[in-house]
């Protein structure tokens, strides 16, 4: 029985409480946040106590660290939790700043701590079987990835202000995506974008509407496009064209009801956004974690994938604010 | 190249024309209608010689006839073309009474005449490759077989009262189709029906919604179930599970754009009506009349299956009589 | 927070439990069951005392008792649990005798216990959601209700043998759901069957293909079809056509996955049987319980709904074995 | 009744062929090839008489000609015809210049004929609503286009290397179709390729697997993705994602069959290639140009619209040349 620390009681903190809650093999034995009234709550609803960050970090009893506070938090308490020896699960991004992550692979390589960086839908069940399948040779090489993913509504213009640009709030999860679809590391990024969605983001600087064109060495290529807002719910799609098929992952649609009439067939929207959508891949990524803990091999993706996501994203906002395409080295 | 005579220009006899103008090996020579106007209306469009059915039948030069005249003409005319030597087609049903229909079978096999009956759905694509694939054995043993079958709105009561009813103006499509997916001969059926669309119907003593229960003498069962009355389109869907799996014909779509919003995603109404979703299903059924008189070959379904048809929707409106399931011999 | 005792800690015990650990108004307090280490295992994960079934029943501290025994205990424990005043939830069915039935009637009436048969289908999101939109007006009056119901894979025949019947076992489900979405009691029942999954099943009494035809008074026609058997995994649909339109519940795949080659698109399977199809229904069914014994509102579908269906099962059961339909009172 | 003199009777002057022989309101006048073969074949299937094109272009008895020769034929055919006052439909691409399309749209506009460009998939059922329904507003404003275009196999090395490249041969076609659904012009253009598919190709200087980025004055952008090869048939599907929805027009599958096993659901694949995809759209194509004529109105897609998607399509290979976005005026 593992015993984990979580390091953040907001939103994403409270999921992979639910998760962990779930799985026989790992208890949440403390909890922390900047806000005490968030720790109680927590520890209340799951009878871990509620402690503060570094008592988690220096405690001889904690396995494994979850680390779901704000990203600017993220550096420090890596850097603490790997000198303490602990395994650490953190959110993306890692860090906003690719130089800092270079810093924390250090330090987490030297510590040899396991690390899991939180590209959730690495462990969406129509993702992951998509890469399963691919990787089995159903559709042969890799030629060309297409990805879709939307928003239901934008963030408030303040929160696009600190979000490091869509590119890297909202796009690095499509870019992981394509690596992990691709098989092969990006070379070369061109992206453009517009605020079509609300003016107010663009006079904040940043876009809403956005695509991404990505080539690897060997010439294999993918396309995202992006948009702050889908009236249809959260739209989450990807598919992958090889030599010799192609393979999709589609929507999760609400539920699986139709109705007709003379206007046509109507079903659901998609699963509104990522809560819902990803409920699976959450509680899919928390044992991959713990099941690597307990065989004692290394949980993926790790922290060198966090830092290729970041550095395409830098790629992609300088192409946007260059009009030409980026080479990556 | 097959001279043809068209016995009927009404609407069913124009779709025939439009075919036969499609078709390399075969040529309309003639078309004849009881009103004159019908017949030179045709004439003009196909250049065919518009003259009177009995020259059709006599003309040394007419190879088939098609027929698509009134089902009260049926007799008549095929009793006439057989003993002349002409190959036929003819619409369903053959003949209202099963008795005329035997009658029929010694006149037409006593002449030796090819004979198809126009069940025109046994060659909708759609249909056909699903038979193809029983056949193949994709599915294994037949064992349940669904049908679901509805008109987008219900004929005038005036065309109801002299129908002969649901069972065989309506569902005889079914029974066809129930023989030609169960692939063995109906022992018994069971039906049922109300009138729950138009109580004028149910005045002038039909129902405008029913269900069957066929069964065979190994067990298998089949379903059907009709409604004068779909909203959304022509709903023409069957179904059938097998020992290794189940093949289904979905409806045909008026076509294959879909638009999501808030209130999820629309697809387009079902095909309108016949002459649209089966437009495919008549030029195939044509083709293969004609390819077999070239090759020689029997047409089917024959005059048999449609006897075979007419006895089931006889025994289904005896089982709404009575309310208990009624035998075939 | 509400005590509730388990009954039963076999799988679907298992199950409940699972449910009630995530719903945060109720507590599981004491678990029982005729095998020990079935209580112990099941109290070891949650947490609850093991404890026999009458100390549950007798004990002051608990609320409800959720009843997941084998049927032949339904009886006796219903009426002890009655008699202490436990609200009760109990699964279908609720006896195989619709005698006994009408006396826990009289015995649950008169102690005024909540009481909640365990049609779980009706609170699947699919069934419920479509019920609700039939119960808005969207598709105008109920004309046609048509289920299919399909087992991945056929029971030993020694559980047949005790099961009551494909009807009472099986198809008892498709019956309430024919009254969930009829809106209206069944009068007249036709049913009909073959063994043609496994041969023993006919051996020993039963069928294992079947279909039934019910009525309602206002000539409202539902067809249900069952196998034992279904190779693409649980299927579970069902379709409402009516005035305005027509409304469907599809199977739920395994996953939004598809893959094209040149034999076509493949999508996932249906998901695998009961426990993943049905999961969300479970704990949808458990929240309603619960939610309604907080609130002092009735649970639906009562005890009363229980034996409407077993009444059904038990017309469809005779009308298998005289080959005539059945009229209900 | 228009008389129509068709320049060309290989396979698309075939195809246009069948089109008028369906068209009330036209005839087939004459028919011309430099092959005299293949005239006298499409002769004998539709009695128009062979002659020669410059016959064809000076008989005063023709309205208008259907140019479905080889490109390289294109100009003088359209100056020749235009100067005798024809009316024009010309396949694309009108021209491999775009100095010379100019120098025709001269030509064509001080003649004042009807011209209209073939692109044919302007005229697909799927296409065309979706565009109409764009047009009334159902998705609101225009942001994001998406366009999936693959075809089922490559064309042979020779014919690559007289074909002007990818993007003037196959993906002009979806720069059309970006103008249709984007409703703005292009001002910048990024593309890149790789032959993925035959390494012959790319040995030919040309690419078989390409995307590019089309972007608007006032930032809506369009993704384009091209194989040169698709195991699952004729892979043609574009999607619009505007400010109140989304729409999109799907692939048409071989037929409406899905069946199913332990391996899922398998439904048909697409169309297998142009002639069963745009079967309807040649026809509708062709209805339009001769509904056009008979009321005095211009065709449209017209010969500018000729010119703006070949200046895009220099534009994209200027971009893969260059590596750099490229402007267009």
């Amino acid at each position: 029985m593992l015993n984990i620390g979580l390091l953040g009681c907001g939103r994403i903190g409270q999921v992979h409480a639910g998760s962990l809650q779930r799985i026989d093999t790992a208890r949440i034995a403390a909890v922390a946040d900047a806000f005490p009234e968030a720790a109680s709550a927590l520890s209340a609803r799951t009878g871990a106590a509620a402690v503060s960050a570094d008592e988690i970090i220096s405690s001889p009893d904690i396995d494994a660290v979850v680390i779901g506070t704000p990203t600017d938090t993220h550096f420090d308490l890596i850097d603490k939790s790997a000198k303490a020896g602990k395994a650490i699960f953190c959110e993306k991004p890692v860090d906003m700043s690719a130089d800092r992550i270079r810093e924390l692979i250090t330090i987490v390589e030297a510590a040899g701590v396991p690390f899991l960086t939180g590209f959730n839908r690495r462990f969406d069940p129509g993702f992951a079987s998509m890469k399963a399948r691919i990787a089995a040779g159903e559709i042969g090489d890799v030629e060309l990835v297409t990805i879709l993913s939307r928003d239901p509504s934008p963030p408030p213009v303040s929160y696009v202000k600190s979000s490091g640009g869509l590119f890297r709030d909202m796009m690095i999860h499509d870019f992981d995506m394509a690596r992990f679809l691709l098989g092969e590391e990006i070379v070369r990024v061109y992206a453009t974008g517009s605020a079509l969605v609300d003016p107010a983001i663009g006079e904040a600087g940043d876009v809403d509407t956005a695509v991404a064109v990505l080539a690897t060495a060997s010439g294999r290529i993918c396309q995202i496009s992006n948009s702050r807002r889908a009236t249809y719910g959260y739209d989450q799609r990807a598919e992958v064209h090889g030599s010799l098929g192609l393979i999709k992952a589609n929507n999760v649609p609400e539920n699986n009801v139709e109705i007709a009439s003379g206007a046509g067939f109507r079903s659901a929207p998609a699963q509104h956004f990522f809560l819902e959508r990803y409920a699976g891949a959450y509680l899919a990524e928390m044992k991959h974690f713990i099941d690597c803990l307990t065989a004692g091999t290394s949980p993926s993706p790790g922290i060198r994938d966090g830092l290729a996501a970041q550095l395409i994203a830098d790629a992609a906002a300088k192409s946007l604010e260059t009009g030409v395409p980026v080479d990556l080295e």
